[in-house]
C-alpha cells in the first residue's frame, strides 16, 4: 500500500491527529502570531489556497494572525511592463520616485487584494492594510538611518502605530500588511517585508513569528538543517559564516524580534503544502525555530 | 500492512485531517452544544478519557459545551452497598427518600465530581452544578405530571433557570450537570438525564443535542443504521414500532428538544473512541441525527 | 478695499462664523455623512488639500464622515502607459481581465493611498478599504443584472456588508473606499463610486450623502442652479430631459440613497474650495440638494 | 411580663435596630464575608434556617457572602451505614481512598446541596462548589507538607484559584463550598474546613473571616470571653496554654489569614440563633474578634 | 414596665426586626422609590434626621431613593422678609415674576440644600436638582393648560426628561428636586411638589410613590384611616366628598402615577418618626395604599 | 466701507476661520476646560449670551468645559433689599449665619439657576452644582487655615470630590458649579470662586484653566498687556508690586492651578464678547496666559 492510493485517514486516526493538536490550541488561545509571507508560497496556486486555510483555520482555533506580505517578483513584472528599469545594490532595489509608485500599487492594489480575497474565499475574514492606513508603518529613509549608500525610497521602520491591528482584532478581521512605510513629511517608503514583520511582531508583543521562506531552514555547520538554534548560537554561526547570504538579514529579523519580546521565531519551508499548519499544530518540524534573548 | 504498526499519520495526511475539520469549526462557532453523557462511555476508562479530552477540544475551538450526566450503575453500586433494595416500573426505579438521599450522594458527590476532575486534568475548566445550584432544574413529581402510577420521587423537569450556566459560559467554564431537581417546596427530585439534557437544550437554544448511548444508532426497517432521520419519520418508526423499547424515550427527547428550538440531535454510539469528536469535527457519521419540526 | 488683500478676519467675525457653525455641529453629531469624492477636486493639490482638512474638520467636530473616491484618470493614465486599449459603451469602460487588473491597483494601490496619506497628514486617521476588505462590497456582473450589452468585469452592489466599517468607525477611524467589488466566486469587478456611495450611505442609514462633482448643480428648466428639489420634481424633470447626460446618474443615486433611507443628499461643486465645510458648517448653498422620498 | 409573651417589637424600636444597622450596612458594602459553617449550627434545624437567612440578609444588604462548610457527623454516619471504620491520629481521620470516596460524596451530595438549598428556599441564589469545580482547591498530602504522620488523603491547601468564585459573584450568585481538594495528579483530599475557610479569605482579601464554632468563644487567663484580642497576644495565650485543644488551630486559621490580608476574623457561638447577623449589623458581641498582624 | 424605660430590643428581638425586613428588602431591590418630603417633616429637627437616615437606609439596602421635595413655609418667611405679598386662588398663590424669583431661590439654594446636606451627613451621597438642571422638568403655564384664571408663573409639568437622574444613579447618588420647571422659552415656574413627585414616578416607573403629609391617610366614610384603597374606590370617595380638600389633590396624584406605570402610591404621615422606614420595611401601616388602575 | 455695513463674511473667509480652528479642537478633543465665569461678563446680558454659546460650541467640539461662578453683586443686591449691612476686611465680606443664608441662595437658587438656564436655551446640557452635591467642596474656615481675623464663615478648599463631575461628565453634561463649600460638620462656607476654580482645575487635571476678569489682562513693567509670563516671572512682579492689588489673588489662583498639574491658565478680558471662544479657538490674544512650574 503506498500513500498516493491512501485517500482518507480512517477515523480514529482523525481522532488522533485533532486530539494531538489540542495542546498547541490551547496554548497559542488569544495569542498573536505574525507570519511573513513571501516568496514560492505566494506564486504557486495550491500553495496559496493552503496557506489561506491555514490562516483561518487559526483564526478559528482562537489565535490572532497577522500576515505580512512581501511581492518582489510581480513588482519586477510590472515594472518590465511599464519598461522601468532598476539597478540593485546588495540585492536591494533602488527605487526612484516613479518605481515606489509601482512599487506601493502592485503591493497594496494587487498582492495584497489577492491574499484578502483568497483568505476571505475560505471564510475568513480579512482586512488590508498598507504602512499608511491609519498611520501604521512610520518610516526614514535607509541611507539617513545610517547605510553607506543611498538607493532611494528605501526606508527602515521608525516606529509601528498599532491601533488600527488591535480596532480590526476586536472587530474579528484577520490583518493583512504590505510593507509601506511613510515619513513625517509624507514620502512613500517600500520596506523590507521580514523587517516589517518583525518590528509588528515586537509591536504586538507577539507569541510566534514566522517566517515562511524557500529554503528548507538554518543549517549547521554540518549542513544539516537545524531544528532550534537559541539567539547566541544563531549570531555565531553568522560571526562563522556558517549562516551567509539572504539567510543573514532573515535570522537578524528573528533576532530583533527575540529582542522586541517575541517569545519564539519560526523559519520555515514555505514550499511545503501546510507548513504553517504544522508548523503551529503539530510536532512536525518545518524549518528551524530560533529562540532566547541574543 | 496493518493499522496497530502504523503509529502516525503522514504530515500531509495531518494536515489534511485538520483543515476538514475547519468548515466545521466556522460553523459551530460561539454555538452551544449539550451533551448527555452516560452508559458505556461513562464506565471505561479509555471512554472517559477520550470522553474527556473530546470536551476540551470542543471548547478550545470555539464551541460552548454543556454536559448532562447519568449514573444509573453507580447508584445501584452504592445501594447495594448501603442494602437499600428497589423495584421498578417501566424501567425506572421506585424512589423513596432513602433512596433519594443516595441518588443525589452518588450523582453529585461522586459521579458529577470525577467528570469534572476528568475535563480539568485536560486542560479544561469545568465547574459541576445539579439543579439545585443557583435553582438551575425546577422539578415536579412526575406522578403529579399524569403519569398512572406514582414512583416516588422521580420528577420531570418543570422550568430551567439557564442563568447560572450564562453566568459560568461569560467565565469560560464548561458547565456539568447531575440531573436533580428541586420543587418549589424544597423536595429532591432524579429526573432522567436524557430529558434534563432535552430540557437544557432547548433553553439555551443550544445548535446541538448530542446523547451519547450505547446502541449504534437508530435502525430502519430494513434494520440498518439510518444516518439521518427527520422529526416526522422518527414518529411512523415510533409508531410502527420499528423504533421501540429503551429507544422510544430517547428519540422522544430529540423531538422535544427539537421542538424547543434546538438545531440539531444527534443519538451517536458512546461505545466508539471519539464519538463525539467525529461527529462534530468530521463528516463520519456516528451514529443517527433526528432533525427538523415534527 | 477688495478682497485679496484682507488676509484675516476681524476677532468678532472669527466668534461669528464659528458660532454660526454650532447649529450645524450639533445637528450632526454623531452622524454619519458619505461623501463622494472625485472629478476636479481629486487632481487639484489645492483641492486636495481643501478636502483633506474639511474631512478632518468634520470627524474632530463629532460627525463619521466615509469617503468613497473615484479614480478615472489616473486609471486611463496608467492604461495609457501600459498600452492597454479601452472602448467604451454608454460612457463605461469596457473591462477585460486585463484592463481590471489596472483599475484595481491604481484605485487600490495608488488613489486610495493618496488620499488616505493626504487626510493623515492633516491630523486625520484615515483607513483605505477596498470593497475586498472584510467583504464589504458583494458585487455581481452588471450584465447579469439586466443590462443590455456586457461590458465584462463592470458590476452593480450587490449587498455591502458595513461589519468593517462600524469596527473602523468605534476605533475612531475614517474609512476611505476604492469602488471595488467582488463576487461570490472571488471575481473583481470594477463599480461606478457613485453607485458605491449611494450603497454605502443606505446600508449606514446615513444623515447625508454628498457628491462631489464638476458641476455647479442642478440646473431647472430656466436654466439656473436650483439650491433645492425634492425627488418627485426631480424624477420629473428627468423625464423632461431638463436632467440629462452624466447628471442623470447622479440624480439616480440620489433617488437610490433617499430611497435606503439616506436623510439627505447634495450635489455639490468640487472645484469650489471646501465646498464640502461649507455645505455643511455654514448656510452657504454650494450646488443642489435632493430631499424627500419619491 | 416576661419574654414569649411579647411577640413583637413596637415600630420605634423597629426603626431603631434597622437604622443602628446602617453603619455595619454602610461599612461592609461591596466587602467580601468568608463564613465557615459547622458544628451544632449545621445539624439543629432552628439553627440551620437561622443561618440561611442570615446569609440571605448579607447578600441583599450589599456584602458578599462566602460559605464554606464542614461535615464531619454526617460523614461518620455514612461510614457507620457503609460498616467503614476509621481511625483518628490528632482529632484527624486517617482517610484511605474508600473512606476519601464517602467523604467527598457526603460532603458535596449531601451536606453541600442541603445548604445551597436551604439558602436558596429562603430567597438567595446559591450555588456549590467543591474544590474541584474550576479548580478551586489545589491541595496536597499533609504528610508532604511535612507533619509527622501520614494520615491518608488528607490535604493542606496549596493555591486558591478564586475566578470560578469571582465568576460568580458578578453573576450575584453565593458561593458555598465544600471542603475537598485536588492536587495535580487529579487526586482527591480532605481538608479541613477552618483552613480552606482561612485560605479563601485570604485568596479574596475578605474584609472578614468568621468561624462559626460550638464554643462561646476565646476564653483569656481569667475564664472569661474575651471580646476582642490582638494576634500577638493570641499567640502568647497560646504559648502559655491558655488557648488550648481544638481551639489552637481555629486561632491559628485566624491568623494565617490576618497574616494573609484578611481585614478582621472572628470566632463566633453558632449555637447563638443568628450569632452571624448579630455579629455582622450589630454592636453585640458573640464570641470573639481576632484582629491585627502577628 | 413602660416604653422609655426599656433602652434597648434585646438581641434576639433585634435578629427577629433585621430578618422581618429581609422580604422587603429583596422585594425592592434595584427597584426606584419616589418620595415626595414636605410639610411637618422637613421642619421638625427631629424628623428631618429621621427622614436623612430613612433614605440612606433605602439606598444602601439597595433601593434607589428619588426625592421631591416642597418648601411653602419657608417661601413664605423669605416673601415676608422682603415685604412681597401674595394673594392665593383655591390654596395656590399667585405668583408673579418678583415672587418666582423668591420661590426659585428658597426652593434651591436653601431647602434643597439643607436636605441635601443631611443627606449626606448621615453617609448619603446626594445631589440636588431643579427642574432646569439637565431640563429635568419641561413646565407650562397652568392658566395655559386650561384652568379658569391665571395665577401667574404656576406651571404644570409638561414632559421630564429623567436622563440626568439616571446618569446619577449610575454614578450612586441620590437625586434631590426642587419642584421648579422651565419652559421652551426660558421662563420659571413654580409647580406642586406632589405633582412633580408623581410624574417623575412615572417616568422613573418607580415600583413606589410616597407621598408623606401632614395626615395620618385616608380617611373613609366611617372616619377611620383606610390602610389601602383601590383607584376606583379612591375616585367614588372624592365623588362622594368623603375624601375632601387638600386631601383630593394629594390622591388625584396618587392616580396619576397608577395610570402612569407606578406599582404603588401612599400616603403617609410624615409627622411620625420614620414613617419611611416602616413603611418600606415593616408590616406596619402607617397611613394609605393606594394601588391598582383607575 | 467699514464694518458695521459688512454682515457677512465671505464664504471663504468663513472656510479659513473654520479650518484655523481645527488645530485647537484637535488639541484639545477630550480635554477638560475649566472657566471661572465672573463679573462684567456674568451681567451684561449680550455677554452673558456670549458666554452661553461660546461653552456650547466647547462642549460640541469635544471638549469638556466646567463652570465656577461668583455672584458678588447679585448678594449684595440682595443683602440690601433684606437690609443684612455687610463689613469688609481685606475686600472679602465678614460672613455671619444670615449672610452665609443669603450668599448660598442667591448663588445656588438664583444664579447657578440663570447660567444653568441660559447654556440649556442654547442646546447645552448643564447641571447646576453647589459644593455640597455630592460632597464636591469640602470646605473649612478661613481663619482655622492660618488667616489673621475671623471674618465669619468665609472658607478655603480643604478637598475637592471630583465623583460628580465625573459622572455628569460620562452623561454628557456640562457642570456649573457654585462656590460654596461644607466641612465635616455640616457648616456652610463662602468660597472665592477664583480659588474654586483653580481646585477644581487641579482636581480633574484640567488642560487649562480659564479665567474671565474685568481687566485685559496682566501688566508687565512697562503697562502694556503681556500676551504670556510664566511662573517664575509672575512671582517676581508680584514681589516688585508691578502685579498688585485685586490681580495678585488672581495670578496665585494660576500659580496653584499650575503647580496642582493643570498645563495652562489664562487671565482674559470677560467684557470682550466671545473672549472664551476666541482664547480657545484662535491664535488671538485675548489677555494673559500663565505657564511653567513655579
Amino acid at each position: 500500500m503506498n500513500a498516493p492510493t491512501r485517500l482518507e485517514a480512517s477515523p480514529a486516526e482523525k481522532a488522533k491527529v485533532l486530539l494531538d493538536a489540542l495542546p498547541y490550541i490551547q496554548r497559542f488561545n488569544g495569542k498573536t502570531i505574525v507570519i511573513k509571507y513571501g516568496g514560492h508560497a505566494m506564486v504557486d496556486d495550491d500553495l496559496q489556497e493552503s496557506f489561506a486555510r491555514d490562516i483561518v483555520l487559526l483564526k478559528y482555533t482562537g489565535m490572532n494572525p497577522v500576515v505580512v506580505h512581501g511581492g518582489g517578483p510581480q513588482i519586477g513584472n510590472m515594472l518590465d511592463k511599464l519598461g522601468i528599469q532598476s539597478s540593485f545594490v546588495r540585492g536591494m532595489r533602488v527605487t526612484d520616485a516613479a518605481t515606489m509608485e509601482v512599487v506601493e500599487m502592485v503591493l497594496v492594489g494587487q498582492v495584497n487584494k489577492a491574499i484578502v480575497r483568497m483568505i476571505n474565499q475560505h471564510g475568513g475574514r480579512a482586512v488590508g492594510l498598507s504602512g499608511k492606513d491609519g498611520s501604521l508603518l512610520r518610516a526614514r529613509r535607509m541611507h539617513e538611518a545610517g547605510t553607506a549608500e543611498d538607493i532611494g525610497l528605501v526606508g527602515v521602520v521608525e516606529k509601528v502605530d498599532a491601533g488600527v491591528i488591535d480596532t480590526l482584532d476586536r472587530g474579528g478581521y484577520i490583518p493583512v500588511i504590505a510593507p509601506i512605510g511613510v515619513d513625517a513629511e509624507g514620502n512613500t517608503y517600500n520596506i523590507n517585508a521580514d523587517l516589517v514583520a518583525a518590528h509588528v511582531a515586537a509591536a504586538l508583543k507577539a507569541e510566534k513569528l514566522v517566517l515562511l521562506t524557500d529554503v528548507d531552514g538554518i543549517r549547521g555547520a554540518e549542513g544539516t538543517v537545524l531544528p532550534s538554534i537559541d539567539a547566541k548560537a544563531a549570531r555565531v554561526l553568522i560571526e562563522r559564516d556558517v549562516i551567509s547570504g539572504g539567510m543573514i538579514p532573515k535570522v537578524e529579523c528573528c533576532l530583533d524580534a527575540l529582542a522586541g519580546g517575541v517569545a519564539k521565531t519560526h523559519i520555515v519551508d514555505g514550499r511545503v503544502q501546510h507548513a504553517l499548519l504544522l508548523e503551529i499544530f503539530t510536532s512536525e518540524g518545518v524549518g528551524t525555530q530560533v529562540v532566547g534573548r541574543a
